[in-house]
């Protein structure tokens, strides 16, 4: 049977500061990617996300990023493999305090804004992070760009890999997105994002903004909980989903 | 036989910045107090710190602190108990990544500077910080002030608890340290420091600064490594601990 | 004639987080509080709400807090008397810098949260605070609680002080504010506050908690803007007392 | 008459972190830039260190640099040019507080890192940076890598320009720095780095890399205090400029 997950970025909250929907979105989610403290939450905000997922029923994983509050961790930044490799363990382990806490297992890791976008062609710091996961906890899964080099390196460390894909962005021939700066990268027909989603799970391809079909592994695919439009869509991907007959579980259950 | 560990607040150097005698001071420890990021210490500096330990063979506990790095930790915050509960929370797992990536299990927590002072004395802060060791992992020991509410509440968690003395500090007749603003708080003579040590270890008693003799529990001592003078005072201390039969071990073997 | 200053606190938003409905009550308020990276606000917040200050015809004030993001400045910290005049200097400046380049002069400083609080009744943190702004720019006003220990030192470093007053606020006998905690702190219905505030304004007066009338000195009245019902009282207030021949004009008109 | 600027980059030091030998190197330097707080310094630092300089007698500029404690400021990060612009505008201001309060003129600015690399090279950037320190205070003098973009900004943006060498450098054909990955990138012969800095200053002519003589202008050279070999360094190139007929003055007299 086709399966998928369904994760999104929860838990960006940090101090008086209130971001995203996350009580709602969590609903609709078997995966929460929660952020640790670098590029976004704090303890405190850490602490109730990882109870609303329990509570939810989501399956948790840590979304290190860049130490970079200021920039809400969206800004590249030059730091060594040595520096990514214990920014990501620390991160997972502030994360851990808290899933310990709760009694449950965390399931994955998914880097953060620049840090997973670099990490998808970056080599040297893919490796880093996906060492960081493995000494941290060879269970975890990692999840990252579907084709990128940030998947390559953590089946390299001996990880489980998920790939993630994006309902709303077009993809380039090679596999990667389009960049938000080139026109026609945003996929605002949301009948069509959601025939794509459902054409990458049930077939295992999607056609390229050139018009190609391209092989696309899809495990998980991200949403977003910002407003009562993103909400809406994440609604309409899940029963559509599940109308063509694809069931929609955690990550655990499909890698 | 008479038991006594020794601890060292280590591993507070930040980015650029290095800070204590740390390579020397950890060869003469049982226990090392590892800064987890909040007042000071880094990712990096963690690593390569519980690394250190590993290899020096002392065992290893968080230092959880309050955030903030500007002050060294050392500043009286009003956070709430949410908050507190929280942040030694994270501080804890944050150094977890780094004990699980080593292989090694976490042996402590010992809160810093103004935490380690407030909880003293603040049964509510002292609740909240035992509550978050507890549920992170109910075999760490709490390492806390010799007579103090942090003890007092650790053992009321169900944890196992370890009271701290100082060496160079005169003690009030309740037990609770002279503070630094009073004539006659800190002890220069070191030979007078380290029979004072030795006593409380093998009689369970030493002089208070009014002259009376008062009763306190001594499982750990703190030392520093900061300068050639106290790196001199933490081998003597060490040397004539043994020569009168005092095994120097670590707290898991105390407590 | 009877005159009274509209103040906000403004600029509060950070990085991606967005809070305060700066965008409107700026239209309603005389001196504009803008935070300074400390508690809140960043560089390019502070830019932007310099120039909507302009555009609005407020004049601008520096709103100096804790170094606390996490905590947004409402956490007391024991910092000493050269860490806090250091900390408001170094906001005062920083946001000269954007009046500077907007062809602005600076009108007034504000503290903000925890530092107001402990300003207002800690003679010591007081004095440090008021000397910072008096040796930056002596020119600068400083706005500070009605009756305040804060506004007894800004007299006596030779500064201009402002007293603030809150509309929805019960008041103590001595001048103070009834503490939040306390039943009947906060005064719900608005047209009571509406009508307290002009009696201050015109009587220099006000019913203490207790009953008693206790005078009380009413340069600028402090509003929020954060929702519907907050603008909609600032409005109500303004045009109450211009109703009641009360003008409405910054603090450069009033002391 | 031949004359120079010698500069140091001060007052780096963070809360408990003390680096740099500020108390020696400030002896013989003309122009201080103090770090400002992002990449390193705190507000009690900086105001000691304006103090140190006006005692000292060097003039002081601005050493602002990347929001990034943790890496001293030499990280490379994608900021935005309005985040530059306004990152670099809220330093200056800081330390304006400072240079204010001790009844001091600003001299100049001078970035720090990453910053100073990335604008050297990086038109945006310095198109940027020059705009703040424009429009905060026209009559500031920047000083930047000698022939770099960040001083043909400056230039267009109407501010007097200084530009900077390096004694223990190599440079490329082109007059960039020759990278410190590169073969032959430091002058580690003491003399001969002496030899080079006069001959840059008298002729306007340096030896590159390649062994082509090249054109520079050196209006000002940059010297470290951090040991007992670099402070001996200073001593010698200010002695071996003042034999050969080079005077040594601040900035303000030169451009």
């Amino acid at each position: 049977m086709y399966k998928i997950d369904i994760n999104s970025d929860l838990g960006e909250s940090f101090g008086a500061y209130s971001i995203g929907g996350d009580r709602e979105v969590i609903k609709y989610v078997t995966s929460a990617n929660i952020a640790c403290g670098f590029h976004a939450g704090d303890p405190v905000v850490m602490q109730n996300t990882v109870l609303a997922a329990k509570t939810a029923g989501a399956a948790i994983g840590a979304h290190p990023g860049y130490p970079d509050i200021m920039g809400f961790g969206r800004r590249n930044m030059s730091v060594s493999s040595e520096e990514a490799k214990a920014y990501v363990k620390y991160q997972i382990g502030a994360l851990l305090a808290f899933t310990q806490s709760a009694g449950l297992k965390m399931q994955h890791v998914k880097t953060h804004g620049a840090l997973y976008n670099m990490a998808a062609v970056d080599q040297s710091l893919a490796r880093a992070i996906a060492e960081a996961v493995a000494e941290v906890d060879g269970n975890l899964i990692l999840l990252g760009l579907s084709g990128s080099k940030m998947l390559e390196e953590g089946r390299a460390c001996g990880l489980r890999v998920a790939s993630e894909v994006f309902a709303d962005r077009a993809y380039m021939e090679d596999g990667t997105l389009v960049p938000r700066s080139q026109t026609g990268s945003m996929i605002h027909d949301s009948e069509l994002a959601i025939s794509r989603v459902v054409g990458m799970v049930k077939n295992g391809k999607v056609e390229s903004i050139t018009g190609k079909e391209i092989a696309i592994q899809a495990d998980s695919i991200c949403v977003h909980g910002d407003n009562a439009e993103a909400l809406e869509f994440v609604q309409g991907i899940r029963e559509e989903l599940i109308k063509n007959g694809v069931e929609i579980v955690n990550l655990g259950s499909i890698v």
